[in-house]
């Protein structure tokens, strides 16, 4: 978990959007995902605020970490940067980057579709960093977010 | 589409659940789902109430259909029964059967986890027949329901 | 607390619809309600299998308790009939009966808004039985629940 | 409707907090409203940004209007300033005015249970200016907003 528009939650005293905690466990039961996962939270930041220094921790975490498949939640708008650090970082793992465009506490998320669709991905695509967004699954070499539509496409 | 939980909906007047429409078309908007999908609904029943004619119905679209990839959301309760109809009866194509414990209409569903999960299997697995529940993608032929838990498991 | 639709659950294991526990302590989270309340769960059943008994119970309680201004949450189909036997049994007190079409555990139910609506009246409303749904309140006497809209109006 | 966070909308876009359309009809039906209503949108905006010429603006209407009840959404953060007003402007009349701490949209507002209670309230109270919030009816010249607790208070 790396935060993003995900775990976004409304602070009622303040009127704002802000970071408490992850709601991946909540979205794993709402699942009943039977899947046996070890989740880590690395940081819980929006994505244009990561920098160079973050992505290195996802990176290290990544190669350290003795699981061959991962899922990295992310905010979408710098999930392609990090997706590039992770190819250059990361060798013979699957993993799988995805994210969402709506908070996952507005009830009306696109998250649990998309939390549902990275980890299916990565059980079966073969070492590699991917994008799985709008039920979609691309190569970390050949994506981009179009920022007028908010939809994730092939470059080429 | 064939019904299911997934598509059960309230009777407010009579205060029972009953089939309406599918809410496929909503669940596809919410997860901001891109891909090209052709949608049809042969029957809107619970699944305890599917005939063997049904099931030939299901096996004979799928066969005929010019897709080589296909869903189907199916009530859970005899989705390992139509599973093995369809691997007698359709080759040569990635057929994933998929449910939901919850109806989506109850506003906490696994359906929109489910159909993520299911459309991103059907996408890279080889021709064969499958169910995609909990997180998890099971060939038809080493699964069944836990009717206790309520959870797809594998037989051995 | 009676039950009624108000609390019906899921169950995913049966697929039927069941009680389990009120929802009333969640919907007074939710509607940041501050009033001094004493909850009580008499009963939880459906109205249609409610028995001059569950009645009598009813109509003891509330005459019996020390409080002034009572809200019952009922199921709709037989809130008048216990209404009128409220009226005949207990006086001096201001109570308002109210349920939902919707079970609340539906996400998207009218229980929220009619419980805000009977904790208002009751509060303002002189010594009487009335009913709270719809955003409106009828007395005892001059109320039905209209059978094919699922509405209640005024008699006369 | 004047706005407020009742009707603030997630601009999945640009990742921030707006005002489209006002959530109140889609509230009337989730709570099956039958009152009859004459719905008019003012303005929608977050009431810290709201002038002293805006609250004339709902002053005016209020004065002019040939309703003699009136129920108001209004962000929280300055409802108390405009209540002091509506109570210099108007005569005659009962206006209650409310709002929400969490957005409509966010599936878990407070926004449908303070809109059944303000419908209630402004049926029965006699002519003066109120804020319902809480559960709670305050009247205009005794209640302040607690900062920290976002919650309603009498003020002695």
């Amino acid at each position: 978990m790396t935060g993003g528009t995900f775990d976004k939650e409304y602070d009622e005293i303040r009127g704002e959007l802000y970071f408490k905690d992850t709601h991946l466990p909540e979205m794993m039961r709402l699942g009943r995902c039977m899947l046996d996962l070890e989740i880590r939270t690395l940081m819980m930041i929006d994505s244009l605020e990561m920098t160079a220094e973050d992505r290195e921790l996802i990176a290290t975490n990544c190669a350290r970490s003795p699981e061959q498949r991962i899922v990295i939640t992310h905010g979408t708008d710098t999930m392609v940067d990090t997706a590039r650090v992770l190819a250059e970082r990361v060798a013979g793992k699957s993993i799988v980057l995805t994210g969402a465009m709506i908070p996952f506490a507005f009830g009306s998320s696109d998250g649990l579709f998309n939390l549902g669709s990275a980890l299916s991905f990565v059980q079966v695509l073969p070492a590699g960093v991917y994008i799985a967004m709008n039920g979609q699954c691309f190569a970390w070499d050949n994506v981009r977010k179009n920022r007028e539509s908010g939809r994730f496409e092939a470059e080429r």
